[in-house]
């Protein structure tokens, strides 16, 4: 993982130490290859033939939030529990987005039963395309979520995936698997836990939820099962812990459509409504109320056109008659016949919310009158951004309505008490946080200790471990396997390494100093320059003088080289980048990356 | 107003946009200048010599939280209030601090008599470095606020600064000006609101505040002086309105000692505190609690040793008689004797408590059994900072007890009915929230239209506004002078412009690719390259490939021109910026910042 406390300032050996964490990877990469290998060995040295082991391996989400993925081995068999991404941090300068590494997966392709997915959110579903160009294996999910994969897996130009569509409630055998979809309530509709069969024993898997007892579409979680599930007894839960901070239950999604009830009786102009597009259940309130106050509703932001599109076509959204109308025929209306759904609701710079309040979205102004409803709460890192796009909102003369002022949004992860809830039903014999930080992990296991659960039926697990289900022992931790980020960037996928990230932030900071001199090959003898370009360090128009000086001291230094010495470019460009280096920090306590380049003539 | 939302993606033609920016820039400081000769024609042209006018000149810190700062003049002469600076927001890569731009003071240098401080917070002190340098003025505050100053004065070598200390209570003529420095409480000891007597009437400004009843050191807000103020008639209040999106009282300073008190009653090993240097009624709390409980205290971190040397000696801070020990010394006793107050509360990369929590620290290593209170709530932007070095924590055994599960922190702002209570108190005609953005200023507009107070009173002013009070139509807005950010990165102040800003957040998003080539001068013919490096774009050693095609590019695009064309260099430069720029982008969908060099031999 990628920390911008252990990154050194300075890259200037970067090729020594590429090498060195190319050599660390590949020891890696041999070592679940030597595993295999010992497993296979143990039969023949050992009297009775072992029985298959069953094993749990993170490859994401666990001890981070983002980019879920869990391996399940039984034997040499493994499934998967989703494949997520995660959005990048800030020292991950250009990066679009963080996938897991699955060499552990594409090392062991022949024995990959299948992936599972448990709802259609980017951090449980966005990786597919690009492991699923790694390796070829079916999928499973419920229908919402298998549309949201497949328009996915078509940008990707991926046509042949073999997906599996099940229906909350059923069982698939997949090969020494029983999976069962469990509905739960979640911030997306047709999300679902899994209880996994084994011969070792069931392992239930949360994923994300809450109790909803009074979920938009009227269906629950399904508590009786899971309580079933605790009658019958099970292994291990793997249980969501996001909220573990937060008392009390998560508040139902209904709660935001009495907000709404409220704000539309009151509004006279637009109402604009920002939320996840993945959010139905908030769209569908929005129509509801719409509906009920005679608007009129247009959806704004590609992702919201298209998740509205796929959910309506499946059933998950009920669009109600002569409500929804294009957002080109907005001005056929009075104000106070609009409503406008849209993405942005995090303050992405490109999103139509974001357009909107700095003036730059074509079909829809601001207009003094108008209601902004902001119906999310920032993710930590997006706060500025969000607070940014209100203020614009406000100083265009929108009412904004956010979640620091009015209830507009609630999670869809369980509270403390959902979360003993669900530890209460299931009552495993051991549990293992997941979608979890370091600290979420620390206030998880205080909870449940609080409940009389002893700390060592509580396992952390941190990405790539291996946790053995010993049949005597209990789990232990007994491997390790690859694991961590690949950063996409671009078409690049793992191409940005932590060199091309250290020399971004140095660039970021400083900017670039670059100096070139022509060199006669035979003679060492200086032909052309020094010339001096730089960016993003100083305006060089206004530092004329620095910039002579610059050149000065490297005419100086150059000229100090003998013949022999000259020829050593190597060395040459060393002492150019320590003199210009030193020089410049003096004159402006900056650390512009200084690049020299010598051409010979 | 730099804006990430307005900045343009590429920076090719910075030399033309600088220009034109110049050009604003000297009209827009023009301005103030004719505006003056216009007032000094006016008495020529009318009957009446006219009176001299009040107005009021914010010149950092409205619509923005941050740099606060504050003109009043009467006829020519300018008193100011606070002198502060800014963190630079995301987009400003590599920038250290924002100071305002106070042009205006120094085209009228012979006319200001001075700046009041109001507290020692850096939002309202630390530009004075910068601002004293440009202006020579007098300094009045309170004894911590100049002992604050002086401190930064020194490490500036400005020495020969006028600071004239005063007590809360005092009142002190500053040319046409009668200043009264009134004692509020705010979460740094001797914080002052002041009341401005001129002969138009009585301005006065909160600067920070919140009603404590029960304060650390039992100094409550001056609550009947605001009272009398009211009897007397206050025309305009300059109010501090940043959490006014909370509802209630702020809670008192007192209620995070209780929480200390509950930590130390149960924590067995060491305890760690870390908080705002400049909160010392907090490390009070700490000390006393400490004290209670036997513990001993060490200070971490350049300005927690500071500012509990300067409090200590000006009678702030009562340290414990045999509690405090150097930090080199906490090995000699048992961990449960042990408390360490540490800077890094931000979660800032260098302070102590991130140095602790990295395992990067000297004296300190996190051990488990210790308990880490981080006494203070991310400011916005740094919560994923905060969040990491708790993570860190963790990880290394800590106990970590923060906002999110404890109340180890309250706010030194007053929430609404704080607020409210100030302007019942004051009942001014007119009032300006301060110290908040759009949001905050409506949000305050709504709460004060619900006490009766219509929106006419109100007035939302912007950096370089020149509110005027005419005596007979009220204020009006009749000027705008120069005001805006000045960014300071290391020496250099003000030289990092837009341009380099822009170059900056390019070269942080896909890196630099440099193409040097060597021309005969004469023929321009090609002697020697095309070489090309590059960094923070893709890993060169692994993409030899792509570079070497991209250098074939450039050698076919190079001899497609004549010789004539060939010495256009101008026109040479934009078609290999073009070319390159084009293949890269289709091949790796990146935008690197493509450079030219071409030297001439």
């Amino acid at each position: 993982m990628t920390d911008i406390l252990t990154l050194p300032e300075k890259a200037e050996t970067e090729i020594a130490e590429m090498e060195e964490s190319e050599i660390v990877e590949e020891i890696e990469a041999l070592e679940p290859v030597e595993e295999a290998a010992r497993i296979e060995e143990q039969p023949e040295t050992e009297v009775e033939v072992a029985a298959p082991r069953l094993s749990i391996i993170p490859l994401g989400g666990y001890l981070e939030i983002g980019k879920n993925m869990t391996a399940i081995r039984y034997g040499k068999k493994i499934l998967c529990i989703d494949c997520g991404l995660m959005f990048p941090e800030d020292e991950m300068l250009g990066v679009d987005l963080v996938i897991p590494d699955v060499s552990f997966l594409v090392e062991n392709a022949g024995d990959v039963l299948g992936i599972c997915l448990t709802h259609g959110h980017e951090d449980h579903i966005g990786a597919l395309p690009y492991v699923l160009r790694q390796i070829e294996t079916p999928v499973w999910g419920t229908r919402l979520t298998l549309g949201l994969v497949q328009n996915k897996l078509s940008e990707h130009h991926l046509d042949d995936v073999e997906l599996h569509p099940v229906t909350p409630g059923d069982t698939v055998e997949i090969g020494p698997f029983r999976v069962e979809f469990i509905r739960v309530t979640h911030s997306i509709p047709e999300s679902v836990s899994l209880a996994i069969h084994t011969p070792e024993g069931i392992l239930v898997h949360s994923s994300d939820f809450k109790f909803d007892q009074t979920p938009v579409d009227g269906k629950t979680s399904d508590i009786s099962r899971f309580a079933r599930l605790g009658d019958e007894g099970v292994l291990v839960l793997l249980t969501d812990s996001t909220n573990v901070e937060k008392p009390g239950f998560t508040p139902s999604e209904r709660m935001v459509g009495a907000t709404f009830g409220e704000v539309f009786k009151s509004a006279g102009g637009r109402i604009i409504v920002s939320t996840f597009a993945s959010n139905i259940h908030r769209v569908q309130q929005v129509l509801d109320v719409a509906c009920r106050y005679g608007r009129k509703v247009a959806f704004a932001g590609r992702s919201m056109a298209q998740n509205v599109e796929i959910a309506s076509q499946l059933g998950n959204l009920r669009i109600p008659e002569d409500t929804r109308i294009s957002l080109d025929h907005i001005k056929r209306y009075d104000p106070s016949e609009i409503v406008i759904m849209s993405t942005g609701s995090q303050g992405e710079p490109l999103s139509s919310l974001t357009r909107m309040a700095t003036d730059e979205h074509k079909q829809v102004k601001i207009i003094p009158g108008d209601t902004v409803i902001i119906s999310a709460t920032p993710i930590p890192g997006n706060e500025d951004l969000v607070m940014r796009t209100i203020n614009h909102l406000f100083r265009r003369g929108a009412n904004v309505i956010y979640d620091k002022i009015a209830p507009v949004h609630v999670s869809g992860h369980g509270n403390q008490e959902d979360l003993k809830l669900l530890v209460n039903l299931v009552r495993p014999q051991y549990i293992i946080p997941t979608h979890g930080e370091h600290r979420h992990v620390a206030q998880y296991i205080r909870m449940v200790e609080e409940m009389g659960i002893a700390p060592e039926r509580i396992f952390k697990l941190d990405i790539g471990d291996v946790l053995e289900m010993d049949p005597e022992y209990g789990p232990m931790i007994v491997d390790k396997v690859t694991a961590g980020n690949i950063l996409v960037d671009g078409i690049g996928v793992g191409d940005v390494s932590d060199v091309v990230l250290r020399d971004r932030l140095h660039l970021a900071q400083d900017g670039v100093f670059i100096v070139t001199v022509s060199i006669d090959k035979e003679t060492g003898e200086l032909l052309a320059g020094p010339e001096i370009i730089s960016r993003g360090f100083i305006y060089m128009d206004a530092s004329e003088e620095l910039i002579e000086e610059a050149r000065l001291k490297i005419q100086e230094e150059l000229e100090t080289l003998s013949t022999e010495e000259a020829i050593e470019w190597t060395a040459v460009k060393q002492d150019v980048r320590r003199v210009v280096g030193k020089f410049l920090y003096e004159r402006t306590h900056r650390r512009p990356m200084v690049m020299p380049v010598i051409m010979e003539v």
